[in-house]
């Protein structure tokens, strides 16, 4: 059964939310600029190194706080691994617009000065009333119950990040944990959080990077697969409810992979697409 | 036939390479931060607004002079349209490592002040050891003789940017010129440029931007489809040669597309990825 449900009203006070808070700090530069307290916090890692759906998720809420606007597409790139403890988010306002709002962010490590992440990001909403034209369809796979929880692979990392989410994968597509790739790079599953909160765009950031990494499931094999950069399109907030995934990494070559994603809720919506560019796993 | 072949020597000289040329201006400001003077030239425009692929060239040519290395991915967001003249790139360094450095790169008008795009990349080298899985394929289209040549569609914009191509469209996918959209929102075609000369990475960009929108095949018909964000996976230089290109617009909805598109050179390389976020098309 799944866990979510009876808590939706909780609203920030779930996990997640307290995870990716910030707080403007005082005094405000301008109308241009602004800085942002914020924590990393423990357990949204994979081997100690802060999932990168998650830090984006933070860099983009405090861009979408300093806007006051939802993210409607956004580019992070990765610049040094994020680890718990005290971050800033420097937040620039490139453009203000009538239906757009355009601005950066810096998330920064307070102790050592590192930057994290950079990201460029566009903000605004979208129009409820205009056609619709739909020719794709959501992942065809078993229902949640069917599919499988997610699990430490044997001489692997330790996905922390796992627990606080009761994901399931495609019992089709985990062949690569037993040293049984499909051959075919792509990965199905269901997204939630443990704690049941409903997902909101913020954490549609973390379900497009939370998943085993599509290329797992070919000869390549698993291995770290370092995140150079990755854009996430919000195109609606999504209903609730375990959502959708899929994931496919059909091109691998010159070192480097893009591994491109849907996620689609309870409505059939595709509610975000992501793709990144990434380097090859380094298999030991 | 085809106009290109025996100008491939001609380098930096062909018309799209002086179109996007940057100079650094003195002094150079420090090793993190220069700016570039540039200029939107005549003819690469869609009724005098630059073509988004164009100036995304220019600013990613002063970013991988800046920093010395070759552009893997780019991502721009478009801020106000690019008209000709003069123009600067205020290139920024966010970080230099070993394998990869990241920039970012402000294109500026020089008379009004405006900014026309925002950019952020990151640059480096593939790995052409690198073991290759390939699960797509090209798109499958006539022969470059036997496609269409584009042409000004009746009682649309000018697109002056065409005549500097030779660009050629698959006659399947080009019932929306006679108002006979195919239903799918797919484009297919060849992209070369008139005077010939070979595409090199920059001129991936241009290719990925330079093709009628695959939602033109769809009911929601012709119009302008304002590009809010671009990104473009450089995944490898180009073979000579025209190159094979497929835009997909699957998920049209909230006043917003998707429109993902593949680059192919003659060697059957997967060369340049895109996608961009657009607005749907304001039909009159």
């Amino acid at each position: 059964m799944m866990r979510r449900a009876r808590v939706a009203s909780r609203g920030v006070s779930d996990t997640f939310s307290r995870a990716t808070a910030v707080t403007a700090r005082e005094p405000v530069g301008d109308a241009d600029h602004a800085v942002f307290d914020t924590e990393i916090h423990v357990g949204w890692d994979i081997m100690g190194n802060a999932n990168g759906g998650y830090t984006l998720a933070i860099a983009t809420r405090a861009m979408a706080t300093m806007v006051g606007r939802d993210p409607l597409t956004v580019t992070a790139h990765y610049l040094s691994p994020g680890t718990p403890g005290a971050h800033r988010v420097e937040v620039s306002v490139v453009k203000t617009g009538k239906r757009l709002a355009t601005a950066t962010a810096a998330l920064v490590n307070e102790s050592t000065g590192r930057e994290v992440i950079r990201v460029l990001g566009a903000f605004g909403s979208g129009d409820t009333d205009a056609p619709r034209i739909v020719n794709c369809a959501p992942p065809v796979m078993p229902a949640y119950e069917d599919c499988q929880q997610d699990r430490p692979l044997e001489n692997q990392p330790i996905v922390a990040v796992a627990d606080r989410l009761a994901m399931r994968l495609d019992p089709a597509c985990c062949g690569f944990r037993d040293g049984e790739p499909t051959g075919d790079a792509e990965i199905r599953g269901w997204f939630a959080f443990a704690d049941g909160a409903d997902v909101d765009v913020f954490g549609l950031l973390l379900a497009a990077d939370s998943f085993p990494p599509a290329v797992f499931n070919t000869d390549i094999g698993v291995g770290w697969v370092p995140t150079v950069e990755f854009t996430v399109h919000l195109r609606a907030a999504p209903a609730p409810g375990p959502l959708r995934c899929v994931f496919r990494s059909p091109y691998v070559a010159g070192g480097m992979l893009a591994e491109i994603g849907e996620v689609w809720d309870a409505n059939d919506v595709l509610v975000a697409e992501s793709r990144q560019l990434a380097l090859q796993p380094r298999v030991s």
